[in-house]
């Protein structure tokens, strides 16, 4: 079922624009699905984007253009009209509407606003760029299904066969009082089921779910994920219904933030993908290397401050970057699994459980690891109280890096940061520094320097 | 609207249930969700779990026990009878019937389903489990709404009212032919706006999605969530049509995939989460850990090959540690990228341009970065030819860091190996050596010794 592009598609497609070939065009993009045209203009040149976006009927472009990468979507669109944009916006849903107007200049936006056609939509999209980022109104969709209820089951169906076709998509009907306040929902299926002189009043659910239109969107995420709602109607304070979200949205919330996490994890501080330009590629890693550096600069002042008993114990330096990259990883550990915790909300009990809990594991696996790099550097260097000094070390660096991994992220949590920001490059370098300047001391006690 | 597991709360509970007062406890359970109740089973202890599932009817146990941790069900299926598990299975869908049937053993699985009063689940239930763990298969359920092409809309609403009970949500409605191969869908809307004279065949679309059922499930997700697909239809290699998928599965599919690759990257071989046993995080931890040891046994190799330079030039082997930091945050931050462009399909062009663009990429972080470094060491050590020599290197580095980060997820991947493993501590371990060897070798060059 699935549609390729092959070069020959390009090139045909490419032959075919040269040409003009308008009719063979539209017979070449017949059945082909909105979001593979996307990525069909994705793969060729601006040119011949611009030509398809005009060529097409807005049915389908309007389609298109909400699937697209946005850097092309931007570029697309500065060549465009406000009138083209504006017919553009009329044929989608709200949200997307929105979501797109919004990527516009301020004075680009009200310029498309004002071409719109339908008034409605005009007001629907200025009521939802007025929502906040990465709230439950900035995601929602205008487009629902209300019902009185007072209606009956016949007449609710007349109406529904009306409002049903500006609604790409029917998971509940939701039923209003005379003030349009939240106070059931019904699915065509339970209306199919009616008899049709019953009210809506007596088969409508009372208990419904429901959203506030300032919730943070990732809460929505998690409460849709948790009652497997695939919708759910979103009420402003007096609990008067604004709108609904859709579980395709929240598909693209839980997308966002995994990969978010994942990029923050691997020192990445800016949304990039390959693609990006090397600047911007530039910008999202030099930071994190750069605290990096810093770190290593730490270390570096914190050997040479050990120097005198390099000529004794030359092989405690030979050992640094071990230390270094064990306290890295264990650190990088801890905090992984605290994050995933507080993100799927399964971190229970206190925080002082949690380390002593997390103390006992590190002291597990450094007991472990030491007995190896023991009898390694004893049969090694020959030297047993050398190997006692830094596996004793290795086994107490361990343990503070796994209580850093794990109180870190717990306390920016508590202090109403986002604890992600915590793994990857920060607990590296931190643990880093830590672990060397530890081995250090402990090496020096054990082996009375 | 959310319901909060309070300490009063449980306090109450723990006490009805002292005092055995049934009907309390039915009361303070009656309007809880059950994703709600089963978070109150995982906080209880054992034994109030058992007495609360046995109490509560089995309509809504059985999707408390799809909800619940898969330990603390493990163990409350233990302490029921192949009769009791095959009640609480006989009200869930087939899919989540399957599920965790899967979980038990091959003996208790084969009793369960024999004590299944409903012989089409029964039936259902083992084809489920005939199907590979991971494919379109093993993730579907076989209830549907099935028309065939040759009914009237009068006809077909007549036989929906029936088949629709046993569906929790109809996103579609499938049209078969006389040998149930898929030959189209409708929505109920579509029904709904349809005249009841008119054929189905008429008003179907034929145009549909499907899979096939051998299909991998992170394939499947890709597809839904590109199609914006809210329900997709699975056939066999005949195009019979078997189940669905809909996207609360798929949603669970994309947490679990986001989930590995974020467990991977930081070092963790398997699912774990923070409340798992000592033993079973080390398991998943020491791995890693252990391959972090031998590389810093690597490290110590080589430097301890360099330590005749040592008298002179001490100042090389305080900054191993940042060398290795560097190589490592480098390698992944670049691993990363592609790793997370191949998960999203969108890593285009030929590994030779990639890399082009990575060691461009590198040489513009690595030259920013010597610039500072060989100040730093310059104005400390005051001597420039081992600032140089430093910097120069650092470049190096961090330019092959780059490269090996790019080159292995990429060569992994063409291998048909899950990238993902590329990440982390496997990439932070080689680089760290890749790193030092590197580091020495271009200083000796440039101290000339």
């Amino acid at each position: 079922m699935s549609f390729e592009i092959t070069s020959e598609f390009l090139e045909k497609l490419t032959e075919l624009i040269a040409d003009n070939n308008e009719k063979e065009i539209f017979s070449l993009f017949k059945d082909v699905h909105y979001a593979d045209i996307a990525e069909v203009l994705d793969e060729v040149n601006f040119d011949e984007a611009i030509y398809i976006i005009k060529l097409l009927e807005s049915e389908k472009t309007s389609e298109i253009l909400t699937e697209l990468d946005e850097d092309t979507r931007e570029k697309i669109l500065d060549n465009l009209s406000a009138k083209e944009i504006a017919d553009e916006i009329g044929e989608m849903d709200s949200d997307d509407a929105a979501d797109i107007i919004g990527e516009l200049s301020d004075e680009r936006q009200a310029t498309v606003i004002k071409a719109l056609e339908d008034d409605e939509l005009a007001a629907d999209i200025k009521e939802l760029l007025s929502y906040e980022d990465n709230t439950a109104g900035a995601l929602m969709a205008k487009e629902l299904v209300k019902v009185y209820e007072t209606w009956t089951v016949a007449g609710c169906m007349r109406r529904i066969r009306g409002q049903a076709k500006d609604v790409t998509r029917v998971h509940s009907i939701y039923v209003v009082d005379k003030e349009d306040r939240l106070v059931g929902r019904l699915s065509l299926k339970d209306l199919i089921i009616a008899k049709s002189d019953q009210k809506i009043a007596d088969i409508a659910k009372p208990k419904v779910d429901f959203v506030y239109v300032d919730e943070d969107d990732e809460e929505v995420a998690k409460i849709m994920a948790k009652y497997d709602l695939e919708a759910i109607p979103v009420v402003d304070n007096n609990n008067v219904l604004l709108g609904r979200i859709t579980i395709d949205d929240i598909v693209d919330v839980l997308k966002e933030e995994a990969d978010r996490d994942y990029q923050l994890a691997a020192g990445l501080t800016e949304d990039v993908d390959s693609d990006d330009s090397i600047l911007h590629l530039t910008r999202a890693r030099l930071p994190w290397l750069f605290l990096g550096l810093i770190g290593g600069v730490g270390a570096f002042i914190i050997m040479e401050g050990f120097q005198d008993v390099f000529s004794k114990y030359a092989a405690l330096f030979f050992f640094t970057p071990l230390i270094a990259a064990m306290a890295g990883n264990v650190g990088v550990q801890s905090s992984a699994i605290i994050v995933q915790g507080l993100a799927n909300d399964d971190v229970k009990g206190s925080i002082n459980s949690r380390l002593l809990k997390e103390m006992l594991l590190a002291a597990l696996n450094g007991l472990i690891l030491a007995i190896f790099l023991f009898g390694f550097v004893w049969i090694y260097e020959g030297k047993m109280n050398t190997a006692l000094a830094i596996s004793v070390s290795l086994i107490v660096v361990i343990i503070v890096a796994g209580l850093i991994g794990t109180f870190v992220p717990l306390f920016l949590n508590k202090r109403g940061i986002d604890p992600a920001i915590a793994t990857g490059p920060f607990i590296t370098t931190s643990n880093d520094i830590f672990g060397i300047l530890i081995y250090f001391l402990i090496a020096k006690l054990i082996l009375g320097i």
